[in-house]
């Protein structure tokens, strides 16, 4: 390894520099103005994969481009198909990023960007690992299939026909992503449950007009008013959710798993003070680590009603909404929970305006295998890439596409993530610790050689 | 009355594109980058003002400036303080307006801009009252002080110091505004109970950051799930305000008020099919006409947090805020309230993130006498105008000014609504319907005749 070790370091300029040009891109998948530069991206990233070494294709879709890349050239050894994604999050508010999100700018270790972790530098990560492999052993000692879509941040919407249709091409032993965080930093883990997702909006419609709240106060219903009493039904101050039936599917913890997390290195109070919350809080009867990995919750992401800029307006509004999402557990399902909450919302909301509840996109919770060759192989290649053997977690995030893979190829996903949990995923200022883009591509790299000893 | 009612005839014209050129001027006194529209809108009045046969002089405060004006030549008869304002409110949201909120249009006989009837309209209509009766006359029969502030839409914080500075150049009998409107088309009325207003912003705060709700959710409190709660709390679902103590100095509604307000012609279908609801709603108990003019209600005036943007974002917001209002009723203290509403909120807040509550601006509300020769004559001086003798009415806005008219100068204020209850008052396509316009020209002329008549 020593050897491509030192092939990676010599390199490490350049493979940032890469990084660097590619995060320059604003590829927001959910905007529907920037559909060029989401295209962009995808041609940049595959001209990269070129480079790197693979034989590439640019998909079109009905949205944004799939990048595939593969070199096949391990006949005997097993096939790996990584997967990532080159889309990224809008940047609201981005008043609070201290530079622009698509000005990458290095400080104190960090790489930050908009997609700097997610996933534009753990997946690309992966590529220089690939890379190294290949120019260091002459070939790679796998076979390697690569795909990268720009909808990952809108629900995968035409990723899933894809992988169904090209069931052959991208045949594979086993999925590799990075699209996650170690445990903790230089603590690196192998994430064997996700939560799934149930992302909806509700609208809530009043007088056909805004009205003036004087003259019109107190006699009909306030749309604003009424939502904020429909999602404080959905709650306790228990924490838990109090829509009927939401909790039937939910598989309890194990006791085996309950110790594993008891047993993580997790700090309570430096845990609170890296959000910035006065207290932690959460579903009563478990610990954070268990609620935030573990158990299934409900989040306002966003809510608008009425006059929001400066001073006061004495306005009743004509409507109000709210976009709100549930992260899932094993076994709950995103339609029928889609169903159930939909027909508790609409059961709660009074007579007196009009209630439209639209599902935005779904994931399905996903509890991975821990035993197998391709988990070993990847708990050898975290300790070469990382000097410490990782530790087995589950995760608050969704990755939909775990399940297609399940399903369309009958293979089971590696989830190891290189980002950290503090890199402000989703948020201003997010970050990638540049130190980890390059341990991650030795990771890569070592994983394929370990593996690449399996036979198939 | 016939020369009058043919002075302004024939000047109806003119006097509309006087108006049309005060309602081009966007002088919203909530946004700060707009001060030199608002003294625009405040110098152009004055030169109107002037026009019109008064001594003009523009005040400069703190915040805007407050345009004066009289005429004093009529010894041994009454003097009338003319009240107005020139700031209107913001035309959020624009898009919504069918043609630019500046750039007044008219439409069916209505003059469609921010401020046609909100207030630039019905003042303007008096002062070109007082114009036609002094030219028609040869001389005003009453003496005539005109104060018109910028400030009204912002809680007018110049104003108050200003009356009660200048309480010998403002001492008059009796205050006459149109700030409100007729009870229905062609019905006018006299208004003789404002509702007082408590406005309250409250800020949540969680996190120190947006997080990511599949990472983060489930282990800490979001605020926008805490502030639904928050205001949830402040209401039941029989339209009661669910705050110990918010009722405790309503006065009830008296026997003959009630009779009063049930002959009046309301028709609640045509109501409700003019605010586009599906269904009224408000306080049980009580019919419309009362919870619109005589019945506290609080209503959200605008709710914000997360991502409100295209598509979906899975944040959990670090804030979430939310304006809200309190229409208050006689003997209902504004400043108590403040502190009630307060307390409750901070009280309901679980300790889990931080809650300020920020006061906006309040009113107390106001009963004003029926009796007095005043009242007689703005009876006849409406017959004259409208050709209909005027209903009593109470009105669900509030104009904190009639308060300190009274506290200040001891003096009553006579509210004669020129506009109509579905002007679009604060929302898109304010209108001011042409006709009542000119006809308010007429009353104020009629009432300045029939009061001159009084001996003080």
């Amino acid at each position: 390894m020593s050897e491509l070790q030192a092939y990676i370091d010599e390199r490490k300029e350049l493979n940032l520099q890469e990084l660097i040009e590619l995060l320059k891109i604003p590829s927001i998948s959910t905007d529907e103005s920037l559909g060029g530069e989401v295209k962009r991206c995808a041609e940049r990233m595959s001209e990269l994969m070129a480079e790197a070494g693979l034989e590439t294709e640019v998909f079109e879709t009905d949205g944004h481009p799939i990048v595939y890349g593969e070199r096949l050239e391990a006949p005997g050894a097993p096939t790996v198909l990584v997967y990532g994604h080159y889309d990224v999050q809008p940047p609201d508010p981005v008043e609070l990023w201290r530079n622009g999100p698509f000005e990458p700018t290095e400080e104190d270790g960090y790489l930050v960007a908009r997609g700097a972790t997610d996933d534009k530098g753990q997946f690309y990560a992966l590529i220089k690992g690939i890379q190294a492999s290949r120019e260091v052993n002459g070939k790679l000692p796998c076979n390697i299939k690569v795909l990268c879509e720009g909808e990952e941040e809108v629900g995968s919407p035409n990723l899933d026909p894809f992988i169904r249709r090209e069931q052959d091409r991208l045949a594979c032993d086993i999925v590799f992503i990075s699209d996650c965080s170690q445990f903790a930093i230089d603590m690196p883990a192998i994430t064997y449950g996700l939560k799934g997702l149930c992302y909806l909006e509700v609208f809530v419609d009043g007088p056909s007009k805004d009205l003036h709240s004087g003259s019109f106060g107190g006699s009909v219903a306030n749309p604003a008013n009424v939502l904020a009493c429909m999602m404080a039904a959905c709650q306790g101050p228990d924490g838990k959710i109090a829509i009927p039936g939401f909790y039937d599917d939910v598989r309890p913890l194990e006791d085996w798993e309950r110790e594993m997390m008891a047993e993580l290195p997790f700090d309570e109070e430096e845990f609170r003070a890296s959000v910035g919350a006065v207290k932690l809080f959460g579903e009563a009867g478990y610990t954070t680590l268990e609620r935030k990995g573990a158990r299934p919750t409900l989040d306002i992401n966003g809510i608008v009603s009425g006059y929001t800029g400066e001073g006061a307006k004495t306005v009743l509004p004509a409507t109000a909404s709210c976009k709100f999402s549930m992260r899932l557990v094993p076994d709950q399902d995103p339609g029928k929970i889609t169903t159930l909450v939909s027909d508790f919302l609409n059961q709660v909301a009074p007579d007196t305006v009009k209630v439209e509840v639209r599902p935005h996109h779904g994931a399905s919770p996903v509890i991975v295998s821990r035993d197998g060759a391709a988990v070993k192989a990847a708990e050898k290649a975290l300790e070469t890439g990382f000097g410490r053997r990782p530790v087995f977690v589950r995760e608050g995030g969704s990755i939909p596409v775990v399940n297609t893979f399940q399903e369309a190829l009958g293979v089971e996903s590696l989830l190891i993530g290189l980002g950290l949990p503090d890199d402000n995923l989703h948020a201003p200022n997010e970050h990638f610790r540049i130190k980890d883009y390059h341990r991650g591509a030795v990771t890569m790299a070592a994983f394929l050689e370990e593996y690449g000893k399996t036979k198939t």
